[in-house]
Formats: C-alpha cells, structure tokens, sequence
C-alpha cells in the first residue's frame, strides 16, 4: 500500500518523528508482547551490516564466535553481589519447563559473564589457556519499565564479548582496544562519531571495576550510549572460580573484560541523521543504495524505461552498487519516491522516456548538498561509472555532518552551574565541565537538570584548557567531564 | 593442554565416539544447565559457515531475514490445536519478570508460527502485500528428556522461515523450493547427501497439512532428520486470522508454509564422516583448511621452519586457502597431529630441515586415498598452486564416499517382515518397502524395530520398481516408504 501521509516534524516532536519513522519506513513493529519488539527486514538488513562489519574488526583482533545458554541458574546471578543487585529487577524467569516446576528458577540472559566464566573455568588450567576472546552474537532481556523501540526494549539483540587474561595490563588493553573498535566502527559505517570515555562509579556496571562507553549525540542534543566495553577486574573470575597456574606456577585468578553493542545502534542511525522526510541510511549499511524508478504514461514507454532501468541496475551491481528496480505498476512514480526517502535509500534513479532521449539519467539525492538541488542529470555512462564514488562520498557527507554537528553542540569550559542549567534546559547537547568526583553532584543534577556525566573523556577528547573548579562550586575539579540529558 | 588419549572406537560404541569427538574436537561441551550446551569457537565457525551458505540461497530465492520476540503469549500457542497438542510437554514458561507474577504466562518459543503469522495479519491487507518470505535466525527451546549434543538438546540455533502466499499453489511450490535447497546444500556443503520425502501423518510437524523431510544416512546406519519444510494449508493463517483481499475482492485466508534446519547439522556432519581418530570436516565448512606444522630440534632450526611455515601460509592465505601456523612452543610436533586430526582439519603441511633442503613440503591428508600413504612430498611451489583444487577434490571425495555409504546401505525392494527386522536389527540402513498406509503398521514398527517411517521418497528417490504389496503383509501398498532407525 501506498502511505503518503507525512511525518511529525522533528522540531514539533523528535519523540513522536522517531516513533513514527521507525515503523513507518519498516524498519520494526511493536509485538503483541509488551516491551518485544519485532525487526522488519529492512531494520534487520541494516543489522545485519552492523554485525558483518563488526564480526569482521573482532576476528581481525584475535577474537572468536561462541554459543553460551540463554539459561541462568539464578544462583549463578547471585554470586556476584553488585551485579545481582544492579540486574535483579529486570531479571524473566522460567520457574516451569517440560510440564514440571523446576527445582532451581532459571533466568534469561540478561547478560552472560556469570555463565561464560563458569565455562572459561572449565577450560582454563595454565597460563598457556590464556588468553580467551571470544563473542557471541545473542538475544538478551531486561525487563524494563518504558520501553522504546530499538532504544530501550525487554529483549534485545547484541554481541556480548567475555575475554580471560593472565595479567591485569592485559585485560586493561583489551579494554581499550574494543573501545576504540567501537568508535571506528560507528564513525566510518554508521557516521555516529562518538565521544569515548570513563563512566562514574554511579554510572558503571553492575559488577565490573570500570566502564568506557561511547557516547553520541543525537540530533535533538541528547546523548546515546551507543557500546560499553567494561574492565572487569578479578570480579567475575573470583565468583566463578577462573583460577589459573600461572609460569610461575601459582594459583591465580584470571582478569576479564565485557563489552557489548546492540540493535540501540540502529536506533543511534535513526536518530543521528534522519529528517522530516524519513530516515537517512550510511550507504555502507543500506540494504539498497540505490533504487531505479522507470517513469512511463502507457505499456510502450514501460518497457523502454523498465528495460533501459535493468540495463542501468545490472551495470551498477556489476560495481558493487546494491541496487533495485521499482517497478511496481499500481503506484504512481511520487508514491515510490515518497516511499523511498522514508526508508532513506540515498540514491534514486530516475528513467522517464526524456531521459530515454537524451542518454542522460536524472540522480536524487537524500541527502542535498547545501545550495544545490535535489536533482542532478548526468549521461548516463558517467552517472554509472561514478557511481561507486558518489556513494562513498554520501557516505563521508554524513559523516562530516554528524561531526560537525557534534562539536556545534559541544559547550567546552562551562563553569557555571546557572549556565549549564540554561543550556540542558534549553538546546541541550554535551556539557564539559570540571568535577570534583563527588557522587552528591551527580545526584543535584539528576534531580535539578535531568542530566548525568556520560563520561569521563578519553586524551583525545578532553579540552586543551578545561576548567580547575568543580561545576558545583564546591573545590577543585578532579576530572574534566560531560553532562549531558540521555536515552 | 596436549591430549592424546585415543577416543572409543566407533565400532566397539558408536554413541560414545560421537560424545568424546564433539567434546574433545572442541565442538561443544555441557553447560551447567540441564539440556543446554555450548557451543565452542571451532564449532560454531562450523555453524557460521553453514549459516553464510544458507543464507546466501535463501536470499538468492527471495528471502529476506527479520527477527521475532522469544517469548510467545501462552494464548497463541494454543490457538492451533494440534500445534499445541504437539508442543506443551516441551514448553519452557515464564511466570515471573520485572519482580512480578505476569498476568499471562510467556513460553520460550519452541517455533515461531504462531508469533509470526500474527504479525503477517497485521502487514498483509491485499494480494499486492503477498508473498510474505521471511526467515529468521534464532534461538528455540524445547525441554527434551533425553539430550545429546547437537542432536537434541532443550535450547537449539535455527533457521526458521515462515512465508505466507495468496493460493495454495504458490504455497506448496515454496514447500518444495527449500526442500530442494535444504537437499542441495546438505550434498554440497556438508557432503551429507540426504533422501528426501514426505513424512506420514504420524510423523508430520505439530499443525502441518503436510511435511517433507531431509533424511541423512549416518555410519551407524541410523536416519538423521537434518531439515523439514512444511506446507502449512491456511491451519495457522486461520489460528491467526490472516487474511488478505483478493484481486477479485474477496477475503480470503493465506496459505503458508514453514521450514527449518538447526545446530543438529553439526552433529549429522560428525557421523557422516568421522573416525576413529576424530572429526572430519568437509573443506567448505572448515574454519582452518590448512595447519602448517614446523619442525625443528633447536632454536636455529626453529626460526627457519616457523619463517617458511609463515611463508607459505601466506601464499595460501593469498590462494584463499584458510591456514594456521601452529608454532605452539610447548607441543611436540606428534600433540600437534594428533589435535588437527583430531578437530578435522582437511590437510596438515609439515616444515621440516630436511623439506628446506629439498625445497618441498611433505602434505598428510586427514583421509588417506585407497592405496595410498597419508603423506606425500610435492615440490613447493606446486604444493601451494595445486592447494585448492586439493581442497575441492578432498570436498568431492567426501561426498561421494557419503553417496556410496548410502547407497550400500538402503535395502530396496524388501517385501518381507522378517527380512525388514533383521536388517534393522542387524547392520541397519534404511529398507524401502511398501506401505499400505495404515499407522497401525507405524505403530507395529516402532514396537517390534524401534524403527519408524523416514519418510515416503520424492520422485527421484523412488525404486524403479518397488514393492506391490505392504510389508506387513496386509493387503496392497499405497505408498513406496522408508523404515530405519532414527536420532
């Protein structure tokens, strides 16, 4: 069916736009179970992209594939106590199975670092064992409270990696080196460029010794937390028993690390470069880059057109261009562009019997280059032959806008509580400020300004000269920080 | 850690050779929950690239990949009697989430028609909206009794499609569609060539109108169900209330049909080609195609080995050859052997003084042609360009030694109860006789042979010229079937 209703605009709703695009272009559904969400094929091919792209940096950096249950003892949960009381409330548990209750509750994943080292226990003897870097690709669930479709539902898909080290530097490096996975991964293929850095005491998980998290802002200023990668300590290791013989030949625990993205990135892409017409797809993660309309008023000049636009669509997947003819002979030409900009598709293709004539197509672009128009007609063997480089381009456009809207809504060298306080209320964005660690600060600015510290930055985003008082007024700054209101 | 106790041969205890391979190739292991297992990185680089070459055909037939909810309403299941029916005993159920008793219970989807086909009614308006082909790659869960790895076990990695389709035409031509891809990947990827066919009433999928069926040959000479598709008729579109305007206006109920293959896969490849000297995996499927042992005495002998080993690994790398140099300081090069041949890698390249001088490398192939010695001496450069047309020969080798295994093994034209129960009690295999379609003879079978109908053979697996009367005696044969044992 055709749907040519509009969107909510982003500046009247960004809540109810992001609501709507999300199902409007097919990219998920609610499910008839509260808190599930269903993943259309076309929010499910870009995930798929997500996850190629992202197995591929994880086998490049030593990392392995593995299947871990969906089942967890719950005793397995206790016995970590932070982590038990960070997951408890949100926990699903099966009491029955088979027609029979079970003895012992068993819970879902809500995330698998009690199982896996359970497991890596078994395996692991000497220091020869070591190290462990595996993932696995899995379905997780946290019963949560507000749900929103990719942002915040009770299951979800992600990738959870558990690694085992000999040595704390180790597991401290590992650390480091999946955070900077992350940001690579969401600069170059979701054009997400994330501020990377230390998550508080308050804002850490549930059980490990430190967090890093990337942190994006989105286009109505708010941050996403879009991957964590987390410093385990000998946490996890002490309450599963992962010991080992070192070559010294003593018994020790192992170091381990966790670090997780998930389906939220799709909502990130969403919600970093999507407007009022729809969503805007990173070529490199379109299912379609580019799709071909033939534009005809009687069965003659449909197959002229139909022809030359599979003539033109075979020509660009010859050069890797993915591509699809819409061909659809109940919907008017306007209807499939209306449809086409809503799913973001960056491209389109235009064959009308003129363009026949000239030998020349007629390329739309999603995304319009400031001061041009959304058209441009170019002959057709050049428009093909550049074709390829039109889309990595696209692709760096997005980038480059995401970035520099970033940096346009990043407020460096605020000292003053009232000027925070007016920003956060106002237009929002990222708040770096000085911090004095105290945890009482945080708790003022979650109360008064709906807003936490995303992170600690990471060297190479801190400021050249941040501030040496605390926001708070109260002594010297310990750290430099972000504040900043969240998903 | 080198382990080198030999496994239990397969003709003294077939079922204990299969558990100590899996485990011991590193394949799988237990979990501390009851059913449930996990999956090892050399096991699940198996299933990934199983995953990879399925999925590349669906998609080349039209599917497209999308992902539903784990948990089911206890309501749908029930919609479809004999669904449910053939479901409850195995229902996992949560009762329990968010710290609260739920109002409804939540099952873990055995299998996701009922989910699924609730989606489709909200998506399909018109015949336009139809076909509807989608596949999902999830998690299941089934809470069997008796649990082996890979083989049964109460949470299991699948592939289930789902398609809805406006007449039953189309619905049944899709049944057979991916029976006939199932059919041909098994043959191709896993060397497992399987019959294909129709499974009796007694035997069909929980809801089905009718179900086909993979049915492989293992060594023990038992069947493996290793993939069913079934046509659906309009029992879940009904269940669900899918329904679409037809071109000629009318509301009409969606036919549709459902499939699927799992992680069992990995199991049937371990006792389609194993040993007794472990596993044997099919090049295609083989996370390492090629493991380069150096040898060496001392340090000078070292460096110069592990230096040519790397070498020519990377000229098989840039062949597309999947290599490793396994330069394990603390094994000597026999552990190594034994591990490789152990895990199945195809072929194992040793580098020794002795092939420096000559200039050649000495190639143990993991199956050793009739005839001939488990190694041979090819000159280098020969060895490496001459590397993939090995692997291929080795994946054709592979598939016809299955083919011929089969083929030795099924007992055609047995017209005699007596003769049937021998075999079956014998060596086994599958027995092709006539059936005169009464399950009073299924029922007979399963109590006196432990042996059931595998299924009624497609056109192509037909005798030429199969028995006129049924085995059992009574009266004339409706049907050519085959009888075996069964996983």
């Amino acid at each position: 069916m055709s749907d040519d209703r509009s969107l909510t605009p982003q500046s009247e709703d960004f809540s109810a736009w992001y609501n709507e695009v999300v199902q409007r272009a097919e990219l998920a559904d609610y499910s008839p179970v509260r808190g599930s969400m269903v993943i259309r094929p076309w929010g499910y091919g870009i995930w798929e992209r997500m996850q190629r792209a992202l197995d591929d940096m994880f086998k490049e950096t030593g990392h392995e594939n593995a299947y871990f249950p969906l089942l967890i003892p719950m005793s397995f949960i206790e016995k970590e106590k932070e982590h038990v009381a960070g997951f408890r409330p949100e926990l699903a548990v099966v009491t029955h199975a088979g027609g029979k209750e079970l003895e012992e509750p068993l819970v879902i994943r809500p995330t698998s670092e009690t199982m896996i080292l359970e497991m890596y226990a078994k395996w692991v003897q000497s220091y020869r064992d070591l190290p462990i870097l595996m993932n696995q690709w899995a379905n997780v669930m946290r019963w949560e409270m507000r749900t929103r479709l990719f942002l915040r539902t009770a299951e979800f898909l992600w990738q959870e990696g558990h690694t085992a080290h000999a040595t704390e530097a180790e597991a401290r490096e590992e650390t480091a080196l999946i955070l900077d996975v992350y940001r690579r991964f969401m600069e170059n293929w979701i054009c997400m460029p994330p501020v990377t850095g230390l998550k508080t005491e308050s804002e850490k998980f549930a059980g490990a010794v430190e967090s890093y998290s990337c942190e994006a802002l989105m286009q109505d200023n708010k941050a996403l937390q879009a991957g964590t990668s987390h410093f385990l300590g000998q946490n996890f290791a002490k309450a599963a028993g992962l010991t080992f013989q070192s070559e010294a030949g003593e018994e020790e625990y192992a170091w381990s690390t966790s670090w997780g993205v998930s389906t939220r990135l799709v909502g990130g892409m969403v919600m970093t470069h999507g407007d009022d017409a729809g969503l805007i797809v990173p070529p490199l993660l379109a299912p379609i880059q580019t799709v071909i309309v033939p534009i005809y008023r009687n069965d003659e000049e449909r197959s002229a057109t139909v022809a030359k636009a599979q003539e033109v669509a075979a020509r660009l997947k010859d050069l890797g261009v993915r591509t699809k003819v819409d061909d659809r002979d109940h919907l008017n030409p306007g209807a499939k562009y209306y449809e086409w900009e809503r799913k973001g598709v960056p491209f389109r293709i235009e064959v009308g019997p003129k363009d026949l004539e000239k030998g020349s197509l007629a390329i739309a672009r999603r995304v319009i280059p400031e001061g041009e128009k959304r058209k441009i007609f170019v002959a057709e063997d050049e428009a093909i032959a550049t074709h390829p480089q039109r889309l990595d381009e696209f692709q760096a456009a997005l980038r480059e806008r995401a970035t520099r809207r970033r940096e346009a809504n990043s407020h460096r060298g605020v000292t003053d509580w009232g000027e925070m306080k007016e920003i956060l209320e106002g237009e929002g964005g990222f708040v770096y400020t000085g911090w004095n660690g105290d945890p009482a600060v945080e708790e003022r600015a979650k109360d008064e300004l709906k807003a936490t510290i995303r992170c600690i930055p990471g060297a190479e985003f801190r400021s050249d000269s941040a501030p040496t008082d605390c926001i708070s007024g109260d002594g010297a700054a310990k750290h430099e920080v972000i504040w900043a209101r969240s998903y």
